[in-house]
Protein backbone atom coordinates (compact mmCIF):
# COMPACT_ATOMS: atom_id res chain seq x y z
CA UNK A 1 0.00 0.00 0.00
CA UNK A 2 1.70 3.61 -0.92
CA UNK A 3 2.17 5.76 2.00
CA UNK A 4 1.34 9.62 1.51
CA UNK A 5 4.57 11.66 2.96
CA UNK A 6 4.71 14.68 3.71
CA UNK A 7 7.81 16.77 2.64
CA UNK A 8 9.31 20.32 3.90
CA UNK A 9 11.47 21.92 1.38
CA UNK A 10 13.77 24.47 1.29
CA UNK A 11 15.28 26.00 -2.33
CA UNK A 12 17.33 28.85 -3.93
CA UNK A 13 14.99 29.62 -6.76
CA UNK A 14 17.45 31.44 -8.87
CA UNK A 15 18.25 28.57 -11.35
CA UNK A 16 14.35 27.47 -11.85
CA UNK A 17 11.83 27.95 -14.04
CA UNK A 18 9.45 28.11 -10.82
CA UNK A 19 8.22 25.18 -8.99
CA UNK A 20 5.52 23.88 -11.17
CA UNK A 21 7.10 20.75 -13.65
CA UNK A 22 7.10 21.79 -17.25
CA UNK A 23 7.07 19.54 -20.09
CA UNK A 24 10.29 19.62 -21.23
CA UNK A 25 11.87 21.49 -19.11
CA UNK A 26 13.66 19.60 -16.09
CA UNK A 27 14.52 22.88 -14.31
CA UNK A 28 11.59 22.97 -11.95
CA UNK A 29 11.49 22.26 -8.03
CA UNK A 30 8.88 19.78 -8.49
CA UNK A 31 10.47 18.27 -11.78
CA UNK A 32 13.83 17.83 -9.80
CA UNK A 33 11.79 15.96 -6.73
CA UNK A 34 9.96 13.65 -8.99
CA UNK A 35 13.06 13.11 -10.51
CA UNK A 36 14.69 11.56 -7.35
CA UNK A 37 12.08 9.84 -5.86
CA UNK A 38 11.31 7.91 -9.15
CA UNK A 39 14.56 7.03 -9.42
CA UNK A 40 14.35 5.92 -5.67
CA UNK A 41 11.35 4.02 -5.55
CA UNK A 42 11.31 2.37 -9.39
CA UNK A 43 7.86 3.87 -10.39
CA UNK A 44 6.49 7.24 -11.22
CA UNK A 45 6.05 9.84 -8.30
CA UNK A 46 3.92 13.11 -8.42
CA UNK A 47 4.95 15.36 -5.99
CA UNK A 48 2.15 17.76 -4.99
CA UNK A 49 3.45 21.22 -3.66
CA UNK A 50 1.41 23.76 -1.54
CA UNK A 51 2.00 26.32 -3.86
CA UNK A 52 3.35 27.24 -7.18
CA UNK A 53 6.74 29.67 -6.30
CA UNK A 54 7.55 31.31 -9.75
CA UNK A 55 11.12 31.22 -11.89
CA UNK A 56 13.65 32.58 -9.26
CA UNK A 57 11.32 33.00 -6.14
CA UNK A 58 12.79 30.69 -2.69
CA UNK A 59 11.76 28.48 -0.11
CA UNK A 60 12.57 28.10 3.11
CA UNK A 61 9.23 26.54 4.23
CA UNK A 62 7.59 24.68 1.48
CA UNK A 63 5.20 21.74 2.10
CA UNK A 64 4.31 18.79 0.05
CA UNK A 65 2.92 15.33 -0.40
CA UNK A 66 3.41 12.32 -2.69
CA UNK A 67 2.42 8.85 -2.32
CA UNK A 68 4.97 5.94 -3.25
CA UNK A 69 5.91 2.86 -1.30
CA UNK A 70 9.13 2.16 -0.20
CA UNK A 71 10.76 0.16 2.67
CA UNK A 72 12.68 3.57 3.62
CA UNK A 73 11.82 5.11 6.61
CA UNK A 74 10.55 8.81 6.45
CA UNK A 75 14.26 9.62 7.89
CA UNK A 76 15.77 7.68 5.24
CA UNK A 77 13.90 9.01 2.37
CA UNK A 78 14.70 12.65 3.73
CA UNK A 79 18.46 11.40 2.90
CA UNK A 80 18.44 10.00 -0.02
CA UNK A 81 16.75 12.81 -1.37
CA UNK A 82 18.93 15.45 0.41
CA UNK A 83 21.84 13.05 -1.91
CA UNK A 84 20.71 13.57 -5.04
CA UNK A 85 19.21 16.79 -5.00
CA UNK A 86 21.34 19.82 -6.32
CA UNK A 87 22.81 21.91 -3.76
CA UNK A 88 20.34 24.20 -4.01
CA UNK A 89 17.77 21.80 -2.74
CA UNK A 90 17.20 20.48 0.46
CA UNK A 91 14.68 18.31 2.52
CA UNK A 92 13.95 19.81 5.96
CA UNK A 93 12.19 16.85 7.07
CA UNK A 94 9.60 13.78 5.85
CA UNK A 95 6.95 12.75 7.95
CA UNK A 96 4.22 10.25 6.90
CA UNK A 97 0.94 11.80 6.84
CA UNK A 98 -2.58 11.32 6.91
CA UNK A 99 -4.21 9.56 3.74
CA UNK A 100 -6.34 12.47 3.09
CA UNK A 101 -3.45 15.33 3.07
CA UNK A 102 -3.44 16.77 0.76
CA UNK A 103 -0.54 20.19 0.30
CA UNK A 104 -2.04 22.66 -1.23
CA UNK A 105 -6.01 21.54 -0.65
CA UNK A 106 -5.49 21.36 2.93
CA UNK A 107 -3.58 24.53 3.33
CA UNK A 108 -5.08 27.64 5.32
CA UNK A 109 -2.76 30.16 5.46
CA UNK A 110 0.72 30.73 4.05
CA UNK A 111 3.68 33.00 5.23
CA UNK A 112 5.77 35.09 2.36
CA UNK A 113 8.27 37.60 2.93
CA UNK A 114 9.49 39.86 0.42
CA UNK A 115 12.98 41.17 1.29
CA UNK A 116 15.01 44.78 0.10
CA UNK A 117 17.97 45.80 0.68
CA UNK A 118 18.28 49.63 1.34
CA UNK A 119 22.56 49.73 1.93
CA UNK A 120 25.05 51.82 0.58
CA UNK A 121 27.19 49.45 -0.59
CA UNK A 122 26.36 46.84 -3.27
CA UNK A 123 24.85 43.43 -1.31
CA UNK A 124 27.63 40.75 -2.00
CA UNK A 125 26.81 37.83 -0.33
CA UNK A 126 23.18 38.39 -0.36
CA UNK A 127 22.34 39.80 -4.17
CA UNK A 128 20.67 36.43 -4.95
CA UNK A 129 18.04 37.08 -2.22
CA UNK A 130 17.32 40.77 -2.32
CA UNK A 131 15.79 43.30 -4.36
CA UNK A 132 18.36 46.46 -4.03
CA UNK A 133 16.53 49.75 -3.52
CA UNK A 134 17.96 53.21 -4.44
CA UNK A 135 16.67 54.61 -0.59
CA UNK A 136 14.79 53.87 1.96
CA UNK A 137 11.15 54.22 1.68
CA UNK A 138 8.92 56.07 4.22
CA UNK A 139 7.44 52.88 6.13
CA UNK A 140 4.83 54.94 8.06
CA UNK A 141 2.83 55.92 4.84
CA UNK A 142 3.86 51.93 3.66
CA UNK A 143 2.13 50.61 6.73
CA UNK A 144 -0.77 52.75 6.30
CA UNK A 145 -1.29 51.77 2.74
CA UNK A 146 -0.86 47.61 4.16
CA UNK A 147 -3.64 48.51 6.53
CA UNK A 148 -6.05 48.85 3.74
CA UNK A 149 -4.86 45.69 2.38
CA UNK A 150 -5.71 43.31 5.22
CA UNK A 151 -9.05 41.44 5.50
CA UNK A 152 -11.17 39.58 3.10
CA UNK A 153 -10.70 41.62 -0.49
CA UNK A 154 -11.21 40.59 -4.06
CA UNK A 155 -7.36 41.12 -5.20
CA UNK A 156 -7.90 41.15 -8.71
CA UNK A 157 -5.79 44.37 -9.26
CA UNK A 158 -2.97 42.31 -8.06
CA UNK A 159 -3.10 39.29 -9.68
CA UNK A 160 -0.70 38.54 -12.26
CA UNK A 161 -2.83 36.03 -14.44
CA UNK A 162 -5.11 38.16 -17.14
CA UNK A 163 -6.91 34.82 -17.72
CA UNK A 164 -7.92 34.26 -14.26
CA UNK A 165 -11.30 32.29 -14.47
CA UNK A 166 -11.28 31.17 -10.64
CA UNK A 167 -12.25 33.55 -7.67
CA UNK A 168 -9.47 36.39 -6.85
CA UNK A 169 -10.94 36.83 -3.27
CA UNK A 170 -8.49 36.03 -0.89
CA UNK A 171 -8.16 37.27 2.93
CA UNK A 172 -5.21 38.54 3.85
CA UNK A 173 -4.42 38.42 7.43
CA UNK A 174 -1.43 40.66 8.29
CA UNK A 175 1.03 42.64 6.40
CA UNK A 176 4.16 43.43 8.78
CA UNK A 177 7.03 46.18 7.30
CA UNK A 178 10.09 46.28 9.19
CA UNK A 179 13.52 47.56 8.81
CA UNK A 180 16.40 46.23 10.10
CA UNK A 181 20.02 47.89 9.64
CA UNK A 182 20.28 48.13 5.29
CA UNK A 183 17.16 45.70 5.21
CA UNK A 184 13.60 46.36 4.93
CA UNK A 185 11.11 43.10 4.63
CA UNK A 186 7.77 42.65 3.86
CA UNK A 187 6.26 39.49 5.75
CA UNK A 188 2.75 38.72 4.19
CA UNK A 189 0.40 36.13 6.40
CA UNK A 190 -2.71 35.02 4.49
CA UNK A 191 -5.15 32.48 3.52
CA UNK A 192 -3.48 32.24 0.08
CA UNK A 193 -1.76 34.65 -3.01
CA UNK A 194 -2.49 34.51 -6.33
CA UNK A 195 -0.18 34.18 -9.24
CA UNK A 196 2.51 37.73 -8.74
CA UNK A 197 0.33 38.93 -5.74
CA UNK A 198 3.29 39.22 -2.96
CA UNK A 199 5.37 40.80 -5.63
CA UNK A 200 2.80 43.12 -6.95
CA UNK A 201 1.05 44.19 -3.56
CA UNK A 202 5.18 44.78 -2.56
CA UNK A 203 5.97 46.86 -5.96
CA UNK A 204 2.97 49.05 -5.30
CA UNK A 205 3.58 49.60 -1.55
CA UNK A 206 7.19 49.92 -2.40
CA UNK A 207 5.38 53.35 -5.06
CA UNK A 208 3.53 54.36 -1.58
CA UNK A 209 6.94 54.52 0.20
CA UNK A 210 8.31 56.58 -2.43
CA UNK A 211 5.92 59.00 -2.64
CA UNK A 212 4.45 57.63 -6.37
CA UNK A 213 1.01 57.02 -4.91
CA UNK A 214 -1.13 57.23 -1.48
CA UNK A 215 -1.94 55.23 1.38
CA UNK A 216 -5.17 56.54 0.61
CA UNK A 217 -5.28 55.96 -2.81
CA UNK A 218 -5.65 51.94 -1.85
CA UNK A 219 -9.19 51.18 -1.40
CA UNK A 220 -10.12 52.30 -4.51
CA UNK A 221 -7.33 50.32 -6.36
CA UNK A 222 -8.71 47.47 -4.69
CA UNK A 223 -11.79 48.72 -5.57
CA UNK A 224 -10.97 48.94 -9.41
CA UNK A 225 -10.22 45.30 -9.86
CA UNK A 226 -7.81 45.96 -12.47
CA UNK A 227 -4.00 44.86 -12.76
CA UNK A 228 -2.48 48.03 -14.89
CA UNK A 229 -3.61 50.21 -12.10
CA UNK A 230 -1.19 48.59 -9.75
CA UNK A 231 2.72 49.16 -8.72
CA UNK A 232 5.11 47.00 -10.75
CA UNK A 233 5.53 43.37 -10.04
CA UNK A 234 8.43 43.13 -7.61
CA UNK A 235 11.58 41.22 -8.74
CA UNK A 236 11.25 37.59 -8.14
CA UNK A 237 14.63 37.04 -6.15
CA UNK A 238 13.23 38.99 -3.06
CA UNK A 239 10.59 36.91 -2.48
CA UNK A 240 10.14 33.86 -0.42
CA UNK A 241 7.70 31.29 1.35
CA UNK A 242 8.45 30.72 4.65
CA UNK A 243 5.50 28.75 5.83
CA UNK A 244 2.91 26.94 4.96
CA UNK A 245 0.08 26.71 7.99
CA UNK A 246 -2.19 23.57 8.09
CA UNK B 1 49.71 64.52 -9.30
CA UNK B 2 48.49 61.08 -9.19
CA UNK B 3 46.74 60.42 -5.31
CA UNK B 4 47.32 57.40 -3.48
CA UNK B 5 43.09 55.78 -2.96
CA UNK B 6 42.33 53.42 -0.30
CA UNK B 7 39.48 50.89 -0.56
CA UNK B 8 37.99 48.83 1.40
CA UNK B 9 36.41 45.74 -0.83
CA UNK B 10 33.65 43.01 -0.67
CA UNK B 11 33.65 39.73 -3.02
CA UNK B 12 32.23 36.64 -3.38
CA UNK B 13 35.20 34.30 -4.52
CA UNK B 14 33.43 31.91 -5.65
CA UNK B 15 33.80 32.76 -9.58
CA UNK B 16 37.16 34.32 -9.22
CA UNK B 17 40.81 32.45 -9.32
CA UNK B 18 41.62 34.60 -6.50
CA UNK B 19 42.71 37.68 -5.56
CA UNK B 20 45.93 38.19 -7.42
CA UNK B 21 46.02 39.63 -11.09
CA UNK B 22 47.13 36.36 -13.76
CA UNK B 23 48.35 36.65 -16.99
CA UNK B 24 45.75 35.50 -19.63
CA UNK B 25 43.16 35.14 -16.96
CA UNK B 26 41.19 37.71 -16.31
CA UNK B 27 38.69 35.98 -13.59
CA UNK B 28 40.98 37.67 -10.61
CA UNK B 29 39.20 40.23 -8.12
CA UNK B 30 42.50 42.19 -8.78
CA UNK B 31 42.17 41.95 -12.45
CA UNK B 32 38.85 43.19 -12.64
CA UNK B 33 39.60 46.29 -10.16
CA UNK B 34 42.42 47.11 -12.54
CA UNK B 35 40.23 46.92 -15.65
CA UNK B 36 37.15 49.31 -14.02
CA UNK B 37 39.77 51.84 -13.07
CA UNK B 38 42.13 51.64 -16.06
CA UNK B 39 38.65 52.03 -18.18
CA UNK B 40 38.26 55.05 -15.73
CA UNK B 41 41.64 56.66 -15.71
CA UNK B 42 42.71 56.40 -19.31
CA UNK B 43 45.94 54.83 -18.33
CA UNK B 44 46.89 51.21 -16.47
CA UNK B 45 46.34 51.23 -13.03
CA UNK B 46 48.26 49.24 -10.21
CA UNK B 47 45.85 47.73 -7.85
CA UNK B 48 48.11 46.40 -4.96
CA UNK B 49 46.07 44.87 -2.09
CA UNK B 50 46.78 43.72 1.48
CA UNK B 51 46.90 40.06 0.79
CA UNK B 52 46.19 37.36 -1.74
CA UNK B 53 43.00 35.69 -1.34
CA UNK B 54 43.11 32.15 -3.26
CA UNK B 55 40.61 30.66 -5.06
CA UNK B 56 37.41 30.48 -3.79
CA UNK B 57 38.09 32.43 -0.89
CA UNK B 58 35.65 35.62 0.35
CA UNK B 59 36.37 38.92 1.19
CA UNK B 60 34.23 41.39 3.67
CA UNK B 61 37.24 43.78 4.75
CA UNK B 62 40.17 43.42 1.82
CA UNK B 63 41.39 46.99 1.35
CA UNK B 64 43.85 48.07 -1.54
CA UNK B 65 45.39 50.73 -2.72
CA UNK B 66 46.24 52.46 -6.15
CA UNK B 67 47.29 55.76 -8.00
CA UNK B 68 46.07 57.39 -10.43
CA UNK B 69 45.53 61.01 -11.46
CA UNK B 70 41.55 61.80 -11.91
CA UNK B 71 38.88 64.62 -11.43
CA UNK B 72 36.62 62.54 -9.76
CA UNK B 73 35.81 62.66 -6.15
CA UNK B 74 36.31 59.40 -4.03
CA UNK B 75 32.95 58.84 -3.79
CA UNK B 76 32.53 59.47 -7.12
CA UNK B 77 35.34 56.80 -7.95
CA UNK B 78 33.56 54.06 -5.39
CA UNK B 79 30.29 54.93 -7.35
CA UNK B 80 32.08 53.97 -10.66
CA UNK B 81 33.39 50.70 -9.47
CA UNK B 82 30.67 49.78 -7.90
CA UNK B 83 28.43 50.63 -11.22
CA UNK B 84 31.37 48.98 -13.43
CA UNK B 85 31.90 46.04 -11.55
CA UNK B 86 30.51 43.07 -11.64
CA UNK B 87 27.39 41.48 -8.91
CA UNK B 88 30.06 40.13 -6.72
CA UNK B 89 32.85 42.87 -6.04
CA UNK B 90 31.71 45.78 -4.49
CA UNK B 91 33.55 48.63 -3.20
CA UNK B 92 32.43 49.78 0.32
CA UNK B 93 34.54 53.08 0.75
CA UNK B 94 37.35 54.84 -1.31
CA UNK B 95 39.44 57.64 0.49
CA UNK B 96 42.45 59.30 -0.06
CA UNK B 97 45.55 57.81 1.39
CA UNK B 98 49.00 59.41 2.39
CA UNK B 99 51.56 59.13 -0.34
CA UNK B 100 53.60 56.36 1.49
CA UNK B 101 50.23 53.99 2.40
CA UNK B 102 50.82 50.80 0.80
CA UNK B 103 48.35 48.33 2.12
CA UNK B 104 50.61 45.18 1.87
CA UNK B 105 53.61 46.72 3.49
CA UNK B 106 51.55 48.81 6.07
CA UNK B 107 49.29 45.82 7.50
CA UNK B 108 49.63 45.63 11.12
CA UNK B 109 47.68 42.40 10.97
CA UNK B 110 44.15 40.44 9.89
CA UNK B 111 41.33 38.88 10.73
CA UNK B 112 40.29 35.93 9.01
CA UNK B 113 36.90 33.44 9.67
CA UNK B 114 36.51 30.31 8.42
CA UNK B 115 32.74 28.81 8.39
CA UNK B 116 31.78 25.56 9.11
CA UNK B 117 27.86 24.42 8.94
CA UNK B 118 27.19 21.28 11.18
CA UNK B 119 23.11 21.56 10.60
CA UNK B 120 21.01 18.37 9.92
CA UNK B 121 19.82 20.01 6.73
CA UNK B 122 21.65 21.11 3.65
CA UNK B 123 22.68 24.72 3.82
CA UNK B 124 20.95 25.81 0.78
CA UNK B 125 21.03 29.76 0.88
CA UNK B 126 24.36 29.83 2.59
CA UNK B 127 26.27 26.64 0.72
CA UNK B 128 28.76 28.82 -1.14
CA UNK B 129 30.23 30.25 2.14
CA UNK B 130 30.25 27.45 4.68
CA UNK B 131 32.11 24.44 4.97
CA UNK B 132 29.37 21.38 5.41
CA UNK B 133 30.16 18.96 8.50
CA UNK B 134 28.82 15.29 9.34
CA UNK B 135 28.76 16.51 13.10
CA UNK B 136 29.88 19.18 15.90
CA UNK B 137 33.50 18.75 16.74
CA UNK B 138 34.40 18.92 20.12
CA UNK B 139 34.55 22.19 20.89
CA UNK B 140 37.03 21.98 24.36
CA UNK B 141 39.56 20.26 22.20
CA UNK B 142 39.78 22.33 19.77
CA UNK B 143 40.34 25.38 21.89
CA UNK B 144 43.06 23.74 23.64
CA UNK B 145 44.89 22.73 20.35
CA UNK B 146 44.15 26.72 19.72
CA UNK B 147 45.44 27.87 22.78
CA UNK B 148 49.34 26.28 21.21
CA UNK B 149 48.83 27.68 18.24
CA UNK B 150 48.45 31.60 19.58
CA UNK B 151 52.09 33.23 19.61
CA UNK B 152 55.40 33.41 17.72
CA UNK B 153 56.02 30.48 15.64
CA UNK B 154 57.45 29.31 12.53
CA UNK B 155 54.70 27.78 10.99
CA UNK B 156 56.05 26.02 7.96
CA UNK B 157 54.16 22.96 8.97
CA UNK B 158 50.88 25.39 7.95
CA UNK B 159 52.45 26.69 5.11
CA UNK B 160 51.02 25.30 1.50
CA UNK B 161 53.69 26.93 -0.63
CA UNK B 162 56.28 23.99 -0.52
CA UNK B 163 59.37 26.81 -2.62
CA UNK B 164 58.71 29.61 0.15
CA UNK B 165 61.81 31.17 0.13
CA UNK B 166 60.96 33.86 3.10
CA UNK B 167 60.53 33.63 6.76
CA UNK B 168 57.84 31.49 7.51
CA UNK B 169 57.13 32.77 10.95
CA UNK B 170 53.95 34.52 11.92
CA UNK B 171 52.38 35.82 15.08
CA UNK B 172 48.64 34.52 15.45
CA UNK B 173 47.75 36.62 18.13
CA UNK B 174 43.91 34.94 18.88
CA UNK B 175 42.06 32.44 17.40
CA UNK B 176 38.33 32.01 18.63
CA UNK B 177 36.13 28.73 17.80
CA UNK B 178 32.74 29.37 18.76
CA UNK B 179 29.39 27.71 17.70
CA UNK B 180 26.27 29.40 17.30
CA UNK B 181 23.24 27.13 16.77
CA UNK B 182 24.21 25.37 13.53
CA UNK B 183 27.18 27.37 12.84
CA UNK B 184 30.80 26.70 13.94
CA UNK B 185 33.16 29.60 13.21
CA UNK B 186 37.19 29.60 13.88
CA UNK B 187 38.22 33.57 13.77
CA UNK B 188 41.57 34.27 13.61
CA UNK B 189 43.47 37.09 13.85
CA UNK B 190 47.64 37.44 13.53
CA UNK B 191 50.13 39.41 12.15
CA UNK B 192 49.56 38.15 8.74
CA UNK B 193 48.89 34.12 7.24
CA UNK B 194 51.00 32.10 4.86
CA UNK B 195 49.53 30.42 1.81
CA UNK B 196 46.73 28.17 3.25
CA UNK B 197 47.88 28.87 7.07
CA UNK B 198 44.28 29.22 8.06
CA UNK B 199 42.82 26.95 6.25
CA UNK B 200 45.66 23.97 7.44
CA UNK B 201 45.05 25.45 10.56
CA UNK B 202 41.72 24.76 10.38
CA UNK B 203 41.58 21.40 9.10
CA UNK B 204 43.89 20.25 11.53
CA UNK B 205 41.86 21.77 14.43
CA UNK B 206 39.17 20.09 12.65
CA UNK B 207 41.49 16.52 13.18
CA UNK B 208 41.53 17.66 16.88
CA UNK B 209 37.63 18.20 16.85
CA UNK B 210 36.90 14.71 15.48
CA UNK B 211 39.53 12.71 17.59
CA UNK B 212 41.56 12.10 15.02
CA UNK B 213 44.59 13.77 16.94
CA UNK B 214 45.10 15.42 20.16
CA UNK B 215 45.68 19.14 21.39
CA UNK B 216 49.06 17.94 22.84
CA UNK B 217 49.73 16.92 19.34
CA UNK B 218 50.16 20.00 18.77
CA UNK B 219 53.78 22.06 19.93
CA UNK B 220 55.41 18.78 18.07
CA UNK B 221 53.66 19.48 14.56
CA UNK B 222 54.72 23.29 14.94
CA UNK B 223 58.07 22.18 15.80
CA UNK B 224 58.22 19.65 12.91
CA UNK B 225 57.82 22.54 10.45
CA UNK B 226 56.49 19.42 8.17
CA UNK B 227 53.48 20.49 5.83
CA UNK B 228 52.87 16.64 5.02
CA UNK B 229 52.23 16.43 9.20
CA UNK B 230 49.36 18.77 9.13
CA UNK B 231 45.80 18.60 8.76
CA UNK B 232 44.07 18.97 5.52
CA UNK B 233 43.44 22.55 3.79
CA UNK B 234 39.93 23.04 4.71
CA UNK B 235 38.07 23.71 1.66
CA UNK B 236 38.11 27.60 0.52
CA UNK B 237 34.76 28.72 0.62
CA UNK B 238 34.22 28.71 3.50
CA UNK B 239 36.84 31.15 4.50
CA UNK B 240 36.44 34.66 4.58
CA UNK B 241 38.64 38.13 4.68
CA UNK B 242 37.46 39.94 7.32
CA UNK B 243 39.47 43.10 8.23
CA UNK B 244 43.01 44.50 7.39
CA UNK B 245 44.38 46.11 10.43
CA UNK B 246 46.88 49.08 9.93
Amino acid sequence: MPVNYKMLIQYDGTRFYGWEHQPGNEMTIQGKLETVLTHMVGEPVEVIGAGRTDAGVHARGMVANARFTTTKTPEEIREYMNQYLPDDIAISEVRIAADGFHSRYKALGKIYRYTCYVGDTKPIFDRKYVNTLDKMPDLKKMRQAASFLIGTHDFASFCGNPRMKKSTVRRVDSIDIEQNGDYLTFTYHGSGFLQYMVRILTGTLLEVGCGKRTPESIPELIEARNRSLAGPTAPAKGLCLLQVDY
